[in-house]
């Protein structure tokens, strides 16, 4: 995963903003990417920047700064450019996700991801040395991302694609000892039981309480540890029933 | 897709810096969100957070603002939380693009998704009023993510299910009328009660049997019907406890 990221440079071209290139540095170091390209940034390095970055400091003392977007580019093979808007001439347009699937597929490649200015995004020429456009879907009447936002959206989107490839197999899910059919059967007897002490069990619809029950039950997937704190519970209200019970028949006979 | 995303409330919860709160405000509506609820933030209104909405300013002007979290979620029926660590009580634990899907296929609820403090994330008790925990996948040695960008990650993929799966017939699910989030608390609290009264809840160490319930019910997913029949069985033992006791204490004075 690491060296499929590692081919990856984010381009920010004419940004206004300096925390917003603070922000993409803290976005990428998040998600393991690392070669960050300034071209004409308006104000770097700067405070505003570095605060920002909050801990992605060696993005930014390693960043390259250029004076055009063709010298950021000049030795990637693959280019993405981000647009936020329709434009008159087609070009190949992909979201981020299959954007994140194509570079995956061709990771042996420098790849370029380029991004404009906060404003006015990328101009029609900038956007021309891209192979490929990547629109980040939004609300019709509110498009407009913010700069390091973006950033944020795509290299997410390289992270879970390089994740999905690579640890498909690891489950997250801790190891739970799930009870069997069995064990839940008894459980539900129990249930039952306690019930029917305590004169909760209507005796002329037991099936249905019951059969609520134990689908709610089901639907929980029960392990051990939680079989064994329902089973604890039960005896605990039949034990104190029982004592009292006792005491009372105890005073009775006296 | 409006109405889908019209039902999620996103919840920031002691939030430090105004900013942030604007810039989340701001990646909300991009992915056509409208429900921001602050819970104790640290200053607000503010002009930062203004700056950073850059045009969302209607959602921060109907933000709801609450002392607490509880009373934040209190009638939502669904809530996740966003967590970057590994805690000691496993939970239910999925990805942005897992509980996208999940919300969508649920869509008829209302779902509450609960972000933490820039630095110390959310507290353990303010984890467990969650059925779910929502991981952002990171690199494993940068993995504290800026909070607005961490909304941004999640109603990106908010955005991304309601865009996929408009035309997927809706989910086959019944109309069960799943219970809010007040209603669960009361069912714990109810347990905790009865727990009590039968001496099965061990003074040292209630919390994590607490929890250990909580997290039960939670997969459960529970509707008021089986509300009704958890609380009906846990009152219909204290009932019966309590009779119990009485005609023992009538005996004891005879």
């Amino acid at each position: 995963m690491g060296m499929y990221l590692a081919g990856v440079r984010i381009v920010l071209v004419n940004t206004s903003h300096p925390g917003n290139i603070g922000a993409a540095a803290r976005a990428m170091k998040n998600m393991g990417l690392d070669q960050l390209a300034l071209v004409n940034p308006a104000q770097f390095p700067h405070a505003d920047a570095t605060a920002r970055a909050s801990g992605a400091d060696d993005l930014l003392a390693n960043a390259s700064v250029y004076p055009s977007l063709e010298q950021a580019i000049a030795d990637c093979s693959v280019v993405y450019a981000t647009s936020a808007r329709c434009r008159s001439l087609p070009w190949p347009l992909v979201s981020p996700r299959e954007a994140a699937k194509q570079i995956f597929q061709r990771q042996s490649a420098k790849t370029a991801i380029v991004f404009g200015n906060e404003r006015s995004g990328l101009t029609n020429d900038e956007l021309s040395v891209a192979q490929t456009h990547i629109h980040i879907p939004t609300a019709e009447n509110f498009s407009s991302l913010n700069l390091a936002a973006a950033v944020q959206v795509i290299v997410y989107e390289l992270f879970c694609a390089a994740q999905t490839a690579t640890d498909q197999t690891s489950d997250q899910q801790e190891s739970r000892e799930l009870i069997s059919s069995q064990q839940m059967q008894g459980l539900v007897k129990h249930f039952e039981a306690v019930m029917t002490q305590v004169d909760f069990l209507d005796p002329h619809h037991p099936k249905l309480l019951l059969k609520r029950l134990q689908r709610l039950l089901h639907r929980a997937t029960l392990d051990t540890t939680e079989l064994n704190i329902m089973r604890g519970l039960l005896s605990a209200v039949e034990y104190k029933l029982k004592k009292l019970s006792r005491s009372l028949t105890d005073k009775e006979t006296q």
